[in-house]
């Protein structure tokens, strides 16, 4: 783990390209630093000996004492040279704020590569560069240039996003909803310190409760999942990430020039990870507002509301995100029944009827706080209603009850303003909406019980270690020859280059057969006749073979032999075709995957991925999943296990040979007896 | 339709049960209509001559000119003399306030059946019980008791709302959000005048230009799905559904007593109207204001940003939508690139970078208005942005191109507060977060593109018009006979009961073949050895049938008989197990559906449904859905859209049979050249 501490506590700090000129951005770093900073800054410009009253330095060198950091903001041809006398000066951090790098295309692409290469061996750590730098509130320092008007309140969740424009958004919006930050990170490209490293930090900050991240895509993705992991033990990850269609992805490359990947990959490592996903800003916001405290230990949610209908659409919400509605014991009905009118409903979600005073809603929540469970509050403004006593009611008893995670939803515009603004000043969430309450919950719900597993690597299968040699892709027999090697049952089958070898082929796999080609010139086996189905007898197979060979001559196919493979229909008819295999993504590694093959294949998509190592837990997961649950109808349970553990080998497999590319086995029959690859192929990068 | 222009349009509304206790909810009514209504208001109440400056009579009866609406707010069990009386008095509506009908169970719902048969010859037609009453804002009068204090602005939206309390959280709420309506109303309990009829009404309504509901349960529902579609031909029907998952249901029903029946024959319902669904109040909103004026006739839409992050994250949402990011054509990009500086990306999302000024945006927009795309024009707070000047630009646009669906983006808070309500203030709808533009895009984009197309009942197949008089269950041999008369294919079969009429069974139906029981005693077959397989010749047929024999005599089942089928497995082992059936919805009627069968049914959840009568449209969509990929897969073209006849078939059947609850061909087995039912039931009421 990188030392970060004098970059998040820094006593001296200079701007290199501080200027005068109000309307640049060195102009604003300094300005927002003399505002928030109470160390040393030390503008740096070679064309002025003063900057809104600070003396200036023509050189870092120049200056005398410690410098922590180096904020740098000049064109980005002179950044290289100036981090050469940031090292020689022995400053410890830069954040590089000037845009022409990588972002830009070739050209920008050559200039970062030189300062990357610089500093491989250099003993200075870089932010950026293409950032608008960091902001921490405590101790409280703003090395950016946002808009020195916006203010930026103090809190315990950590911002960290790659793209620079979203976080001046975000950190704007975040003011009018009361939320706080404990530290704000703009990562730029990245270049030298990256979201892993900065998560790290994080992790160890006791001023940090809750990390939330705007990401467009990730160089090292181990490094990544490994810092999350570790971090996820102590404080939830909230995760938004851009470019996650095809399109989008083309978008972000021309944007920030990050290597968007493969979403899928993406989501597999978050949830790995156990992340909390959010798919847009609005979602972000709420995260980062509560992630902070609440912590939710429970699925099951206890509604409490003054409206019918606004515990109806509240339930809908809970069960479509996969909550539960809590039991109400018979006593707490019963206790209910006493306090509450003939007209209420005592059952979860409670109704205590439109005409529910401020004391009615205090003595259902006191009686329904000793449940324990997430509790959603609802308040609907009708005739009698006092909505501002009501939430007084509920602050107290959320106060005096601190375990109890109580999420009041105020439904209304003016009549409830004033209620809404409450909870706002006291800090304590509330909602306009009740989907917003039941997605928190849902959300913390999901992290806390993802935080409290153990996630061990998958151990229980041994899986021999093969080394492929092969310098070329691997098909058939070649291929078989490896699965056969790790464990996994592929048909019978024997490759053979003469007609005089028939025989002793025919002994090794019997009939019924399938006689297919095998050629580097063949891609596509259907379309030059290279596989024929169906064979029984040995004269069947000689005259296959004789039609193939005419086939080949056909088509100008000189380099060629046979293979036949035993016809699976001999054992049974009822199978179910899967299809199992590997990728090797280039962010985050192997995927290994099983799905539903055959006619299903692209219809139903019911892939289910595995990020390698797999863990334990993805197998509980796979195994819970549709597919999962396919392999348990369609097979015994010893096949069943067997079929999983075949992902075990694939990813071993995987990780033995970094030149495999992809592997496919497509399809696998899954009987009730046994599952065989019918078909078997290795790519090479 | 019924004649509703008095309701909308009193002269003369009497007030039955007015109060002078301003506490009572027939005070609030006579105030709200004293603040709203320009005609006679006319307080009833049997104990006072004056209430609110306004001379009081004793009953209807007293009052001698027309009299248009009774708004009755009396004890529920007084109801109905006060009812009469109104008849008596021929006041062709009366608006039924008071609650304590349906909604509180037994006693109640005895109540409501007494108004409800009186009502049956009554020349008055009602609203409610258990409502909140009704707003029209042209001309204007409120005949609710919502606060007198709460404001409510005139504008294009109706809301008709089962729920009283969600009524009035939403038209407080949508005060602030600047939505104006046409008419409120609350239908309450809808023993009379229901959804259908208001939705009549609006739809001539010249001021309504779009219907928003919220809707916990339908008695009639054809009634509703005739009155919606027709509606919808002129303008759009907004729906959120209360009670969507089972546990909500039973909420449902315990708070307005009404059915809340099976969410997906209410979604089945909403698609077939072509209405726009959403699942929580906050889309409500969106849609109930921008569906008012907002059309959106593409699917491509242009996204404009002044921040890379903005338009991935806009362009994430197109695509997770099922929208296109529309093309930009060479020379529109060639001229981009004239205004735009290099950084800038001119492909779509077009990214003007972090110092677009308001100019840029200006030079930008007039340049891709002219696509006629829909467009989202995203606004990120940057050093040099200038948020307020901005959105006037937009707004100008906007207004001199009327024709092209502009929708503005504002991220961040503070620094764009003004340029917020400046939209608001014009009436120009705009966004917060990206989703929100994105989601609207899609509801309207779906509305017109179903509002344009032509629902015809499916025409195309002949079927035979078959009674059924069985006044059983029917399995087996006896559901064959039905299928085979309405030109369903399923398996070659017999039934006998004597061991002698064998031979001649099996020359019917040959080998390999199935010996079932049949037997009304037999509930599961598998469970009492019911179901032999793999029968090859007559010799295994008559031990099968002493091996039956023996299993019926150990369960002491003693009526039953014997019924022989084909094995499938003669017309190849490649098939698809499907399954095609038919349900009766309380609510709606029929529903048909088919879906993938064996082992995958309850794992994958593949079936699509369609409401009798079938259109053509629905056809066209199961073939669209993945099953009906699945089939056209499978099967050679005839036997994908003899399978597509099945549905049409099991309509008719339904249709002339309404004492079919249930129908169940499963499997039907799907082979590339014939579709056979293997399985074949029809469950009566």
């Amino acid at each position: 783990m990188v030392d970060l501490s004098r970059l998040f506590n820094p006593q001296a700090i200079a701007v290199i390209g501080a200027s005068r000129n109000p309307n640049k951005v060195g102009s604003a770093i300094v300005k927002n630093l003399r505002l928030s900073f109470r160390g040393q800054i030390i503008p740096i410009n070679p064309f002025t000996n003063e900057i809104q009253g600070l003396k200036a330095y023509k050189s870092v060198l120049n200056y005398k004492d410690k410098i922590d950091i180096a904020v740098i903001s000049i064109p980005a041809n002179k950044v290289l040279k100036s981090l050469k006398e940031c090292e020689k000066k022995r400053i410890p951090f830069a954040i590089i704020i000037s845009a022409g790098f990588k972002e830009i295309g070739k050209e920008g692409q050559e200039r970062e590569d030189e300062i990357k290469a610089f500093l491989k061996h250099a003993k200075i750590r870089v932010i950026g560069p293409n950032c608008l730098g960091i902001i921490n509130t405590s101790p409280l320092f703003n090395a950016t240039f946002i808009d020195p008007n916006a203010k930026i309140l103090a809190g315990k969740t950590a911002l960290i996003s790659q793209s620079g424009a979203l976080l001046s958004a975000i950190v704007d919006d975040a003011v009018t909803n009361n939320i706080g930050f404990s530290k704000v990170i703009s990562i730029g490209n990245a270049t030298d310190l990256d979201e892993a490293d900065m998560i790290d930090a994080l992790s160890e900050d006791e001023n940090t409760k809750a990390i939330a991240i705007y990401l467009e895509g990730l160089t090292n993705g181990k490094k990544f999942i490994e810092a999350a992991s570790r971090a996820i033990k102590k404080k939830p990850i909230i995760l938004l990430k851009g470019g996650r269609s095809e399109a989008s992805s083309e978008a972000v490359s021309s944007h920030t020039g990050s290597l968007a990947g493969n979403y899928k990959a993406y989501e597999l490592a978050f949830s790995k990870i156990g992340a909390i996903i959010v798919d847009n800003i609005d979602d972000l916001f709420n995260f980062m507002r509560d992630a902070q405290d609440l912590r939710i230990n429970s699925d099951e949610v206890v509604i409490v509301t003054n409206a019918g209908g606004g515990g109806v659409i509240t339930s809908d919400h809970i069960h479509e995100k996969g909550l539960k509605l809590a039991e109400i014991d018979e006593k707490t009905k019963e206790e209910l029944s006493k306090i509450l009118p003939l007209e209420a409903n005592i059952k979860n979600p409670i109704d205590m009827v439109g005409d529910a005073s401020p004391d009615r809603y205090k003595d259902t929540l006191n009686l329904l706080v000793k449940l324990g469970k997430p509790m959603i509050v609802i308040f609907s403004p009708q005739e009698m209603s006092m909505p501002i006593e009501t939430a007084e009611v509920i602050y107290d008893i959320h106060t005096q009850n601190p375990g109890v995670p109580i999420l009041p939803v105020f439904l209304g515009g003016a009549r409830v303003e004033k209620a809404r603004k409450f909870f706002l000043e006291k800090g304590m969430p509330s909602y306009d909406y009740p989907n917003e309450a039941v997605d928190i919950i849902k959300g913390l719900y999901n992290y806390s019980k993802k935080a409290s597993l153990t996630f061990n690597t998958y151990k229980k299968v041994k899986v021999p270690s093969i080394k492929i040699s092969s310098g070329e892709n691997l098909f058939g027999i070649k291929a078989k020859q490896i699965f056969d090697r790790l464990g996994i049952f592929t048909t019978n089958g024997v490759g053979f280059k003469q007609e005089s070898e028939i025989r002793k082929a025919v002994e090794k796999v019997g009939f019924p057969c399938v006689l297919k080609i095998s050629s580097k010139e063949v891609a596509h086996k259907n379309k030059v006749e290279g596989v024929i189905t169906g064979i029984k007898n040995e004269n069947e197979l000689r005259e296959a073979i004789t039609r193939m060979n005419t086939s080949m001559k056909a088509n100008e196919i000189k380099d060629f032999s046979y293979e036949i493979y035993e016809d699976v229909s001999k054992y049974g008819r009822d199978y179910v075709e899967l299809l199992i295999g590997a990728h090797r993504d280039p962010v985050f590694g192997p995927m290994i995957g099983i799905g539903l093959g055959g006619i299903y294949a692209d219809e139903i998509e019911l892939t289910q991925f595995a990020l390698s190592p797999i863990s334990d837990q993805e197998i509980e997961e796979i195994k819970a999943s549709k597919i999962g649950k396919i392999l348990s109808l369609a097979a015994k349970e010893p096949v069943e296990e067997k079929t999983i553990d075949y992902l075990i080998m694939l990813d071993k497999l995987m990780n033995k040979n970094p030149e495999i590319k992809d592997i496919d086995l497509n399809p696998v029959f899954l009987f009730r007896d046994r599952a065989i690859a019918g078909d078997f192929k290795i790519f090479l990068r």
